[in-house]
């Protein structure tokens, strides 16, 4: 089958879209086109995403599918963005139409539920490799950047974390099952995450200054947004959401996990202190997505003597500082 | 040298840009924020160029940077669109960072030839792969589609074809070397093909109906016009804009590489006789590009009952009919 017949059969599916924007032009034409709302900012993001070093040999295509549109969905709710539709160059090592139809099905899986169409691509003979752009849109002057944190920011994350890195660990035999009930629900945290699009009405709402999903790791991503905000901030541990899977090891462990792992996709984001407030008193009466709040924003960097010393983080349990060094890579995940 | 400090180093650079658009956020963020004008449309494409397949094994890095980005280029040429910006997705053996300055050197010749910054990427550790997502901006409504050929237009090229053909052949030992010069020629116009944006404006004020750029090979290539637009063309050969690395060889030959040979990426379009000869006078006079015609959209294919026999188009030569076949893949080029 060749590359236009494989297009046609697997991948020109009717989406329906968000009223954002309009496909003018699908695939089939040298470009697509694309009509962004006037008083709206386009938002573009592009992942790879390789066997062997993004996905273990042997993950199910549709698994493969779904997680790079997922992670992709996830850079565009980071952003406070909308999605309007996606790119996919494909390369696939052999003519092999039962993996594509699967790996097809777990894509439209994610493009189905956010509805965002498939507007054009390529596909290729080669090593296995996935290559999406998204593009979503937001309006004029209300992305959420990195850089926009502000001192006495309330630090907040989406989701427990840590559960992802334990499948990893649990794959590469680093840690051994104790539970076939966990065992399962780490895998599914690693293969199948859930993007938090949800989250982007209330980052309109509750003013959010500025967010990132967690893929490298709560530590490592938060750090982006200190260094580009140019701030430091404390976290407190003691009610830190971690995985339920990891409630089995020690606390020492499931730190680890949460501080460092990466692949969770929820979000990390800080907004002021009374907008968090009232997005948690909407949380608790059911009308907002419930929320973690795990620190504060402290002090400009700049007049941080510890900056480097702490990159940018004091971590306390109960009000007491904890050496950053016990929870940094204790072991490594990989 | 890890992700970022790779991206720092040698894709971090000042391109200037196009007033069509404003970059509001580029590298270093969840997604790129791009601002497209309010009566414009975007215009997106993505190719991948793998070692092997795209790309002989040795190609040099300039080489393969130059050239991943050219074409996608040529894709927005073709549609009537300016460039706004690109994003990269580079998959590389090993962190080899002489090939990556080379590439980025390349890369750059046409990002800044043509005023496209880098809007974002990803970096991963794999078998060499390109895929590269650009984006450019036309005038509501003014897109150049592949499916608007009507009947009456001339069909036209803007460059001589099968140079490139020639060079694959060369490179594969299908055809011997017959002069230096010519050879570097083949291989030049097979490695660095140039975008031909300089047509776009033309596109807009002769009223270019429908256009493509020839990747494939101009039979292919113009047999997805007659498709999409549903009609039927004839081609006249005796004057057909053949290569001049071509000339010491067969007029049947020559023929074969110009019709069927891929890779050249002049453009192949569609216009009125009247805005067709608006625009030759106007060449020459040196006021506008030199184009070249090489047929007529002659009927509705749905009239033709040649429509399957001929592929939609009928070769005539100084007027006499020629049997598609002896034009068709004579040879194998791969």
């Amino acid at each position: 089958m060749g590359e236009f017949q494989l297009i046609e059969k697997y991948f020109n599916r009717n989406v329906s879209v968000n009223d954002c924007s309009s496909i003018e032009l699908g695939i089939g034409d040298d470009c697509a086109l694309l009509n962004v709302a006037p008083d709206s900012t386009l938002a573009v993001s592009t992942d790879t995403f390789l066997e062997g070093t993004h996905f273990f040999k042997g993950t199910s295509p549709f698994a493969v599918g779904y997680k790079s549109l997922a992670v992709n969905v996830s850079d565009l709710a980071a952003m406070g963005a909308e999605p309007i539709g996606f790119t996919l160059a494909l390369t696939l090592p052999d003519n092999n139409e039962s993996y594509v139809a699967e790996f097809a099905d777990g894509l439209f899986d994610i493009a189905d539920r956010f509805k965002i169409p498939l507007i054009g691509g390529d596909t290729t003979k080669g090593p296995l490799s996935v290559t999406i752009t998204v593009f979503g849109s937001v309006r004029m002057g209300q992305a959420v950047k990195r850089s926009s944190a502000r001192i006495g920011d309330a630090v907040c994350v989406s989701g427990h974390l840590g559960g992802a890195a334990y499948g990893v660990a649990l794959r590469y035999g680093k840690e051994t099952s104790v539970c076939h009930d966990t065992e399962e629900k780490a895998f599914r945290l690693l293969d199948y995450p859930n993007p938090r699009m949800d989250l982007v009405p209330f980052f309109r709402r509750y003013h959010v200054h500025s967010a990132l999903d967690i893929s490298d790791g709560f530590m490592g991503d938060l750090g982006h947004i200190l260094d580009c905000s140019g701030v430091s901030c404390k976290i407190e541990l003691c009610d830190f959401p971690v995985s339920d899977v990891l409630m089995h090891l020690s606390r020492q462990k499931q730190l680890d996990y949460a501080l460092n792992g990466g692949d969770d996709y929820e979000l990390c984001f800080t907004l002021a202190e009374e907008d968090y407030n009232e997005w948690s008193d909407a949380a608790g009466r059911g009308l907002a997505p419930i929320i973690y709040r795990v620190g504060s924003i402290n002090s400009n960097s700049s007049s941080e003597n510890d900056r480097l010393k702490t990159g940018g983080i004091i971590f306390t349990e109960h009000g007491n500082r904890i050496n950053p060094k016990t929870l940094r890579h204790s072991f490594s995940h990989f």
